[in-house]
Parts: structure tokens; C-alpha cells; sequence
């Protein structure tokens, strides 16, 4: 399925797969995007093949300006979404073209605009307080003139559920407004998220009937049936679905894309994703849950690290039998993999593997294979997590198979000073004393920080024998605080993943330990070993 | 209503809210109850109401015997539910009275017995290597002799739906088996958990009308959809609900009890819990989750801290105006509280809210509402965030009214030394020097890390002048990476949360900064400074 973006309307317009993590999303408590977040969430989801990316309300908050400025600059190249601005219609008792929120939507320059309308007579009345008339040419108006600037136009009709429950006729007339104006889908919204699916897809199969416009369908989960609400809709018409990455959402959150994708391609046999698309669902889930900084659910259906993991005696028995018995699906489709508990089959089968990826001889060597399994699983133990540090996994798996160490020096000692008076700013120092090809170096570094502190001090005593490095950059770093196993008593431990690139590629290292200044340094110390591991290979990885 | 248990029959017996935490629910990967931990959320579950616990697999599993024994020997005494013994039928070729694990079920002087039964075609020939006609005289002859011993027998139809769509014959003779040998409930399982709710309702419909027998549901999460497939079962005719508390289960889990009972009761209109059981729904989750170690899922549909809880500017001025228009129902009915969050979305209208939360009187101060909206909107954009740091909020606010900061000390300087040597281990070290009361103070202490450290040289320092500091306890500490604005010239920020702890609660501040000790440093100052503002308090918080 390919898709052009030049009037909005990608190819494949039959069914829409909409995102709007980056506005509804972000209402989750807890997540605060940087605009270099919102970009990169964005590749991920258009890297997945979803066929609408909702970036934001620009005009009403500086940061989603931002991110339209920079996506309209060159920062956002884009292969399968098409970008989607959100915004209100119009005040009441304004014209469109000189309300200011309705101009910095086309100042946005997405090709692409969803309006939220009101379409409950007792929220028009009662919180916007005007008539039903006037919503309506608020509507109406703002959509003739969008779409008279050539933007394409999505509506989505807030309260919608409720709204019709309590006077269809008023939400009738909204649509109304929205679809005679020119807009292309109705979109119905469940925005206090308290209907379940029978009721919605009876409302939804109604207004079809009743209309004939193109529905879309936006759920909240505050009934526990996010996923299944939006699900039941499309079967009764809707085709368009408005979703986000891993459920983020206010409150108890919006329907998660990666399941409600996952049962349409799956469970209707809905192709909505390009082709290769849903093998990438776990990897995108993952990785979205790293930009929000946020854990992976564990749990979360398709895309969890323990979907497709069987704990139950009966089960584990009677899958090594026949385990299409006892798995709603394949887990490969999605990315996935099952996982035996009680067994450390899965363990040696994914070391192979990752060997086989990596070019190394795992599977000739069930011995190295027993210790990687055995130390990642003692470290996971620990706390350590080597799914998103494969830099720190080759090193082992290599370590593992006799090959020599590739760290560059000997550490004699490291010390790191951070000093604050009344005042002045924070300072921070670090001396590293090293052992390089038998000479003693030291070097001492000022930084922001400790860490950035101690990488410049390791990189100074490094540099005049690794002329390599300059091409190296700590280029993300993360920390996250962990009581591994979870009981209470056990004291809490640091983990740091660290990212480090060159002009050829990046990778990620870990470090674990009760010391946050430790944690990064063990991280650092394996990122300038895989750096040097590069310099040696052939072609560059 | 009151429930009588002598046979296994409660008075209320129209509907069964049926509970398998014990039993499916101990499943989830990281679970693992003791005996204690049993019984202790059996009498939970019995204070909400639920009318039938089943407390394990007696014979199978050495602790779920034990569980047995004890509560039979009175250390379980119910009040409102029944307590069901999970187990499998008799063995093929072998005599349900000669079966050990079918006497262990009668051992276990459970009234009520749960059977599981396979009613897969597939399964019976590939599993259990037998044929039809053996499988339902197994179910028939372990259900007869059940009944004849006096015990009230339910039959699990495990992989009912994906047998049915096989082949449906079959699967219909399992039920009629069962039901025809005297049992009262054939329940269908979604054992895979791969079905979707429309199509879940017609089956149970169809099956309804076929038999005539009295169905149960019993659903897992692996399409997102146990919720929903339940309420939807029940829609359809079932009058029997299997659930788990907050959803434990193998792989995604099974239909979360508390939001199944929630949906039922507010969305249905069926009063399924005794009068007063669904205030504690909240309460009981929470409690649930302790037991089982781990965290409350905030975003829990009901019951999480953060489903009533609205961030959006638009939402909050709307919630000042009329609560109900913004919450699918009154969260105090489920024992949970609407909360409004702070952020750099939301306008005046949060702040006044989250005043008159707090009993200070921001509407009747327009200047400090902008102050303290002034302030948040530019934090946050230099990372701060105040969602989750209600005690730096606080603070703001109070500083803002005009109220004197209760910092109890003036600092002069900290140091921080982290020191590794070759073969040692890291050490952290921390000098303070303080003016309290006029007095200098200086304290050194070591730590597991630079800011475990700079937290005890605090301490220390104050301790003399602060006794209160004795009960207060750092519990929690998050460190986030952050680039504001996200443009590439701006250095990056480390944001910290931290979480501390007196005898009557605990709260949350937040500091930011380049480096992540100076970032600790302001975020434990407002940890403190709050700890002293409570002790002038008249009631602690």
C-alpha cells in the first residue's frame, strides 16, 4: 500500500488508522513531550504505517507549534502518515478567517485538519454556552473555510454517545453541519469513555442508517472497553479509528492502536497496515514507551512481554506438543515471541538467534550459549535488561565465545566532585586515572553534571591513543530506578542506558548499580569498547 | 442480601459474581501468594460481596491444600461469599471415586466444586489422547459423584468458543454432559482469549437458545476484550461472571473483577454486590494489589488514581462549571475522587480547583493564580513538572498567597565525592553546610550514591533542630532525562521526582536542573520544606 500526501488523501483511503498520541496522548498524567520526542513519535508511528498522524493544537500550546514549524522546515519526512493538525472550531459570534486559533491551524501547514465540535446539546448550552444554532454555523463555518484554504477535513463530534442519547436530534445536526460544510469523516466520539460495545455499535449501525456519512470512531477506556468499543464500531460501519500508542490517554486512557490493530488485521483480517507493517507492533511499543519514559505494560495484549508467556504446568506441558493450541495467534506476526516460564528453552533459543543475527557462532557452542543465558539471567535478576542494550549483549555473547575484551584501558581510579555554595551554580568535576597500552594517563574534566563530567575526563585520557573517538557521542542517556524482584527490604538500584553513536551508526549500553556514578560509568566503559569493537570490523555495522 | 452457604447455594443465587484471583489470577508471571496471602484476599473479596471464591487447586498444589485445610478449620469465616475448590474430571479408563485429585476435591470440604472440562475436539485428541465419547463420560461420571457426595458442581468449558467455531456438536455434548449429570452452570471459557465481543455475544446467544442450560463466562485478555466480552456475555444471557482482581492472569490477564462489577452495576443497572460493596471497589483494588505486591495500576478503569483525574485546560474549566458533564459517573459511588492536575495546559481554572482541593483560597486571589500559572507554564518549559509533584505545587501556591517559605535552613555550601578505585567498590560521601536558626552546621555522611548521601549529610545537619525528621523517609526517587523544547543547541535537564513518607502520608516534589545532584538537591529541599509545613499544621494531611 503506498500513499501520497499532497491534498491529504492518502492512496489507501478506504479505512484510516489515526494517531493521535501526540495530542489526546499527551493528556496522559505523567507524559510531558519534548518537541524532539513528538518528532521522533511520529517517525516510529509513520515507520509502522499508520495513515494519520494528529500532531498537535498548534496555537494553543508553544511546543506543538513548534513541532508543525519544524515538520513543515524538512524535520519531518514522512513516507506513509499524512500529518493532522487539531484544533476548535471557531468562537461563537467570530468569523472564521479572524479567529486566531482557526489561522494558526493553516499556518501549521498540515494538509490535514481534525476539528472538535460540540454535539452534546447540554455541553453546548451549558459550557459553551450558546444555542444549538449557533454551534452549528460554528461548524459549519469553519470547515467551508478550511476547506476553501484546501485542507482536508476530519470532525470529531466530542460527547457524541451521550449527546445522542440525550437529544439525537441536536447531534444529528452537528454531523450535519460538519459533512454539508465539506468535511470527510464524522468521527464520534466517546469522550467520558462510559459506553460499552453492544450500545455503541447499535448507536454507530443507526447513525449510519440514518446519515450515510463516512463515521469514524474515537474511545476513551474508562469502562475497561476502549479497545472493544472501537472494534465493535468498525464492524458496524465506522472506517476510520482513532486510537493511541499503547492506550496513552487522560483519565484511564484512549484505545491502545497496537490492539485494536492487532484484532483488525488479525481477528477481521482488515488489512490496515502496509505490508510488514504488523511484524514492527512490538518493537514501535516499546520504543514509544521509551520516548514517554514510561515501562512497557508487561501485560498489554500483542505487544507485552508476557502476551504470548505461559506460566500454568497444564499449559507449559501441552504447548511443547502443540503450541498453536494454546495461543490466540502467532506471535511472530506481531513481532512477539512465547515465552515457556518454567523452562530455559526460549532463553537458549533467542541467544541463538541473536547470535545467528550477529554474525557469531552461537549455535556451535552450547557452552557459551549456558553462560550468556546464565549471566543475563543473573543480571536480569538484578535489575539489568539487555532488550534495548544490544551493544552490551554482543559484548557478552562474545566475551562468552573466548574473544579478548575490546575495552581500550585499565581503570586505576575514578572521582567525581560536585560542589554547590550559596550562591553560584552547581559545578561538576572528574579525574579519571587510566592504564592505555601500558602508560598511566590522567586527565581531569569539568560538565554539567557528573556523568557528563566523567565522560569528558575518560575521553581526554583516551583521545591521543583512540583518534577514533572524536568521531564517538554520548548521544542519549537514560536512567531509571529499580527494585529488582520487586520485594520491599531489597535496596533500590539504578540502571542506565546509555545510546553512543558515529557517523555510521548508534548503540546502546547498560550499566546497573546502587550508584547512579557508577551505573553510567559500567554503560560508558561498554559503549567505548563497542566503539572500539567497530573500528576493528571491516565494514561498519 | 444475605447469603446463606450450607449447600453451596447462596440466597442471591440470579447472578454469580464468581472470583478466581486465587486460582487463574496467581498465574501472572511475578505472582506467587503464600497461604497468608490467600486468606487474606479471600476475606477481601468476601467483605465486597463477591458471592463465590475459588481458592485453588486442592491435590495439584501443595499450598492451595493447605489453603483448604485452614479455612475449614475456621480461620476463613465468610460472611457473604461461598468458596468453590478449582480441579480437573476424573482421568480416562479410571473411576471418579478411585481418582486421587477428584478425592482431593472432596477432601478439601469446599460446597462448591468447578470442574474444568475440555471441550475442544482438538484438544481432546491432541491433549488429552482420548476420544469424545471418554471426555464427556469423564465430565458426566466426575460430576455424578460430586453430586452425589453433597457438593454443588459448576463445569468449566476451557477453549468452549474456539472448539464451538471447530466443530460445534462436540463442544454442545461436553455442556449436555455436564448438565444432564447435574451440574448448574456450564461456563464457556475463552481460554486463548482471542475473541472479540460481537462475535462472543451472538455465540452465547446461540448457545442460550440451543440448550436452555444456565451459562457462565469466563474470559481472558488477550484481545484487549475481557472486559468487554464479559459485560457482553452477560448481555447476552449469561448469569455467571469469572473474573480476577485488577485483571491477574496468565499472559494479558483475565476480565478485570472491579471493572466487570463496576460496568455491571453503573452501566447496566444490575446490582450484583451486597448493599455498600461497590464504595469499597477502590479500596479493594488497592488492597488486592499489596497483597500481591505489586504497584495499583493508575490508569485501572474505577479504581486507578488517575481515572477521574483531568489534565486538559478545555476539560478543567468545564469541570469548575459542572462536574458530572466530564466524568461517565460520580467517582465517589465506586470509593474514588476526581482529581484536576496542573500543568503547563491548564489556564486559571485548574489552578482554583486545585486551590479549593488544597483549602486555600486561590479564587479569591487572581494575582497569585496568574503568579502560580505564570510560574508553572515557564518551569515547564524548562522541564519541571508539577502533575505528579503536589507538595512543590503546594508550596508555589503558598508562596504565591504570600505565605513565608518553610525552609527550615539557609544553605551555605554541599559537596559530593564519588570515588572508585580498581577492585573497590564506588564510594559516595556528602558534606553540608547549613545556617539553622542562626547556627552553623556542618555534617559529612556516606551513601549507596551522591544523593543517598546528600540526603543523610541533610539529615544530619538538621536533625538537632528538626526532630520530626526522625519519622520522615524518602520512599520513592525518579530521575528523567529531558531536552527541553527539544531544539538541538539546548543542553539537556535531568528532572527528579521524589517521593517521601511520614506516619500520616506521603507526597511528592520535583527539582530540575543540568546536573542531576543540584536537580536532587532542590527537589529534597521542597521535600522537607513540606514535611515542616506539616507539622504546623493542626491535623496532619
Amino acid at each position: 500500500m503506498s500513499r501520497t500526501t499532497p491534498a491529504g488523501t492518502p492512496l489507501g483511503d478506504a479505512f484510516h488508522v489515526y494517531d493521535t498520541t501526540l495530542r489526546d496522548g499527551a493528556q496522559r498524567e505523567g507524559i510531558s513531550y519534548s518537541v524532539a520526542d513528538k518528532l521522533a513519535v511520529a517517525r516510529h508511528l509513520d515507520a509502522l504505517g499508520v495513515g494519520f498522524v494528529e500532531g498537535g493544537w498548534p496555537g494553543a500550546l508553544p511546543k506543538d507549534t513548534e513541532f508543525f514549524a519544524r515538520a513543515a522546515a524538512g524535520e519531518l519526512q514522512l513516507r506513509h502518515a499524512v500529518l493532522v493538525a487539531f484544533g476548535s472550531t471557531r468562537k461563537a459570534g467570530v468569523r472564521a478567517e479572524a479567529d486566531p486559533q482557526v489561522r494558526a491551524l493553516l499556518d501549521s501547514q498540515a494538509p490535514v485538519v481534525t476539528l472538535v465540535a460540540k454535539s452534546d446539546r447540554r455541553h453546548v448550552e451549558r459550557a459553551l454556552r450558546t444555542d444549538v444554532a449557533e454551534n452549528c454555523a460554528m461548524v459549519a463555518d469553519t470547515v467551508s473555510f478550511l476547506r476553501r484554504e484546501g485542507r482536508r477535513v476530519f470532525v470529531d463530534a466530542e460527547h457524541f454517545f451521550d449527546g445522542y442519547r440525550f437529544d439525537p436530534d441536536t447531534s444529528l445536526r452537528v454531523l450535519d453541519a460538519a459533512m454539508t460544510a465539506g468535511a470527510d469523516v464524522a468521527v464520534l466520539c466517546d469522550t467520558n469513555g462510559g459506553m460499552l460495545p453492544l450500545g455503541l455499535a447499535e448507536v454507530v449501525r443507526e447513525v449510519a442508517e440514518r446519515t450515510g456519512f463516512r463515521l469514524g470512531i474515537h474511545c476513551q477506556d474508562d469502562t475497561g472497553c476502549a479497545v472493544a468499543n472501537s472494534v465493535a464500531a468498525v464492524q458496524a460501519g465506522a472506517t476510520h479509528v482513532q486510537c493511541t500508542a499503547n492506550g496513552y490517554g487522560e483519565r484511564t486512557g484512549n484505545a491502545d492502536l497496537f490492539a485494536v490493530v492487532g484484532n483488525l488485521v488479525t481477528k477481521l483480517d482488515m488489512p490496515v497496515l502496509p505490508a510488514g507493517g504488523l511484524v514492527d507492533l512490538t518493537r514501535t511499543s516499546h520504543a514509544l514507551a521509551e520516548i514517554a519514559n514510561l515501562a512497557p505494560d508487561t501485560h498489554q495484549p500483542y505487544v507485552g512481554a508476557s502476551a504470548f508467556a505461559h506460566k500454568a504446568g497444564l499449559h507449559a506441558s501441552a504447548i511443547k506438543v502443540d503450541p498453536e493450541l494454546y495461543n490466540h495467534m502467532d506471535p511472530a506476526e506481531v513481532g512477539n515471541t512465547q515465552r515457556v516460564l518454567v523452562t530455559e528453552m526460549a532463553g537458549r533459543a533467542s541467544v541463538e538467534l541473536k547470535g545467528a543475527e550477529l554474525g557469531l557462532d552461537m549455535a556451535g557452542s552450547p557452552e557459551a550459549v549456558s553462560a550468556v543465558v546464565g549471566t543475563v539471567k543473573e543480571r536480569e535478576a538484578q535489575g539489568w535488561s539487555f532488550e534495548a542494550a544490544d551493544a552490551s549483549l554482543e559484548l557478552l555473547m562474545r566475551g562468552a565465545l573466548g574473544e579478548e575484551s575490546p575495552v581500550p584501558f585499565a581503570l586505576e581510579s575514578y572521582r567525581v566532585i560536585i560542589e554547590k555554595r550559596a550562591g553560584a551554580d552547581a559545578v561538576a568535576e572528574a579525574t579519571v586515572k587510566l592504564l592505555v597500552d601500558g602508560e598511566r594517563r590522567i586527565a581531569t574534566r569539568e560538565g554539567n553534571g557528573p556523568v557528563h563530567a566523567l565522560d569528558a575526563a575518560l575521553r581526554a585520557a583516551l583521545e591521543p591513543s583512540c583518534p577514533w573517538l572524536a568521531d564517538v557521542e554520548l548521544s542519549d542517556y537514560k536512567v531509571r530506578i529499580l527494585t529488582p524482584g520487586g520485594s520491599a527490604g531489597t535496596h533500590a538500584v539504578t540502571r542506565v542506558l546509555v545510546g553512543t553513536s558515529d557517523h555510521h551508526g548508534e548503540w546502546t549500553t547498560v550499566g546497573v548499580h546502587s550508584n547512579v556514578v557508577e551505573a553510567s560509568w559500567l554503560a560508558l566503559v561498554d559503549a567505548l569498547a563497542f566503539a572500539a569493537l567497530r573500528t576493528r570490523m571491516p565494514v561498519a555495522v
